[in-house]
């Protein structure tokens, strides 16, 4: 059993992955966790839709919170990850930047707060090998600013080597509000993604989002 | 007796200054409002400091709730307001525009949510014409700002045109989260005044800022 | 005839459009000229396509310059406005603001000295009423940044009452140059329209683009 | 003697220095260039005032061109930097950040298109950790504004992990022109430095700086 003063076991999922590799590294810097992949106490799955069925299962055989930062998910892995999370925590998280989870939330209460003479629109740019468009982040923060009968329109470049810029304008009657994210490096995904595992351990079971996370904060 | 689908009626206390003459105008393109000098459902009052007494005794005699958007008020200045304050509802404003006013509640949450290792910091600009620098509502999104132990910087520029540009940069590691609003025209203001009157109407004595009158949207 | 203290004399092809009441009410500001539909220095045209062989011929015919703002010509205007050029100075331009001119200048050389490991990209924000995107000022921009085999994506956002939003972003590896403009008026191409007919006077026979007004300050 | 197809081998006059270490390994990445101490066709010097005397010594007796990066250097240095620079090709520069160069020519080009109507100001944000402000490139970039008789301010922000964003902005009536670099990593240094070895092969003896590198490519 581990004790509150040792580090968190985190069991990776897909370990040879770019975002597996990533969060080992992270891990490695911070004396809070460590990469333990037989006893864990988080697993964290960050590979592909059809391996979605084993993390999960692996997570509620062992008793163990997971992390799923899987992207591109249908219908029937949400059913599956809502029967998961009746007996485990499972936080869902399409990115596990914390600036993007509070930036969603922002965006939620700005979108409340500003009636129908404002329009929300959102801007985002990535490297030039990003081939969606727009990002899966641009589209969940499209999705927090429809509040108050807001329609989004999406606005996406791509180029160079910019790793993740997103900007929400509610363009108003001469006044703007500009809610906006820098990506500086894609570590931060990474170091999110640990920040999530930490929330997770001793929570019980349920779904959760990245949102939960910053609200914790 | 006015009654509910009856426009509100204003009563400028500077009605010649650049703010009187503003809200007049905006008042004049809102069928919501009417300037009546005499029988007002609401004091604005947009003068200078030494104005402050007689307009708050203006709006306690008549039993009507005031807005004060007057900016470098003393402490003398702060207890004449809360004494008003105990008979009639006050809305205190340094700066009028409803997306401050969001914008000043968004960076306090942010604030909040944020640990040690962001740093906020605050760029106005402003045209060349103006002489305080920090803006007044710079010092104030400094403010709300300060929470979770935040020292706050700020930097600005002077030149050209410019209605009023505010960014609140939180910068932390490898990722920022930046907070702006822009002023295409300082008419915002008043019509963000004519928001707070509509805001007074009916409310109980007390004092209110612009950050209840975007709450209550 | 006119001599060099006396005020530039300016002919509105339109005078009752949008575009020629700005400008009266730009010259009506400016001592430096004067509008007189009958003996004028220098014709602006800002009407619409069909009118543009009618305000041609009058130029021609009183041998005076002539300003071109209309948008959306064809071909076959080309050919016309090339045969006026061959006998009066004609300066055409989608965009009248100096900034934007110079602008295009500036992008076009830093097209030139990045390679083609920096992508060009155009993003643009306008008001909500406007119905074309990209703008057509953001087109000229595109085609200033095509220098060194760069292929040129655009981005366009419409919201709230943005005059115009440009920005020309060179995406290099690990850094950006970012080129913008920001009009806070639709006023600046009434006054560029000035700058272009002050421009004009006593120029030879040609065609003018609003970079030789740029070029000549 | 080295052939124009083999690699250009550079010598770094202080090669455990944190640029040292950066130039090393841009060179590893980059077929076009070899790390050779004793067989250099170029000396690149990112060290300190102090040593400014040896490596140039160095450059002269080996009959090589160098490249002085050191900042923070006195008006003996530049008096040494004209006598080497007799002798040998001398490329100075207080960035070598390709696109800052570039930015620096347009800045340039843009004070002296635009009148004393335009106000030209320099921001800039920095990591927390940077101590001097404004930072050696804004006021480069600053010197670069000063056409046309602009005097300009400067605003600078220190914060998170910042690499290095510089603005110019210049402010007009109701319009701007904003000229921006975004370092997303100091490696754009090492691998600008490598540009301006490649610059130097073969030049004559004179004193060069970035704006050349850039106004060859």
């Amino acid at each position: 059993m581990r004790t509150a003063d040792q580090p968190i076991r985190i069991s990776l999922f897909a370990p040879s992955g770019r975002m597996g590799q990533a969060i080992a590294s992270a891990a490695s810097d911070d004396p809070g966790f460590v990469i333990d992949q037989d006893h864990a106490d988080v697993l964290i799955d960050f590979s592909a839709p059809a391996a979605l069925e084993a993390s999960l299962d692996r997570a509620v055989s062992a008793g163990i919170p997971v992390l799923i930062g899987t992207t591109g998910l249908d219908s029937t892995a949400d059913d599956r990850i809502a029967q998961a999370a009746k007996q485990v925590a499972v936080l869902r998280a399409a990115n596990t930047s914390l600036g993007v989870a509070l930036l969603a939330e922002l965006v939620e209460r700005a979108a409340k707060a500003l009636g129908p003479d404002w329009d929300a629109q959102i801007f985002e740019i990535h490297h030039r090998n990003k081939v969606d468009a727009p990002s899966g982040t641009a589209l969940m923060l499209g999705k927090a600013a429809e509040g108050a009968g807001h329609s989004v329109g999406y606005a996406s470049l791509r180029g160079g080597t910019v790793a993740g810029d997103h900007d929400v304008l509610f363009l108003g009657p001469e006044e703007r509000v500009i809610l906006s994210h820098r990506a500086e490096s894609r570590m931060i995904f990474a170091r999110g993604a640990l920040a999530g595992a930490r929330f997770l351990v001793g929570k019980p079971a349920g779904l959760y989002s990245m949102r939960d996370v910053v609200g914790s904060l």
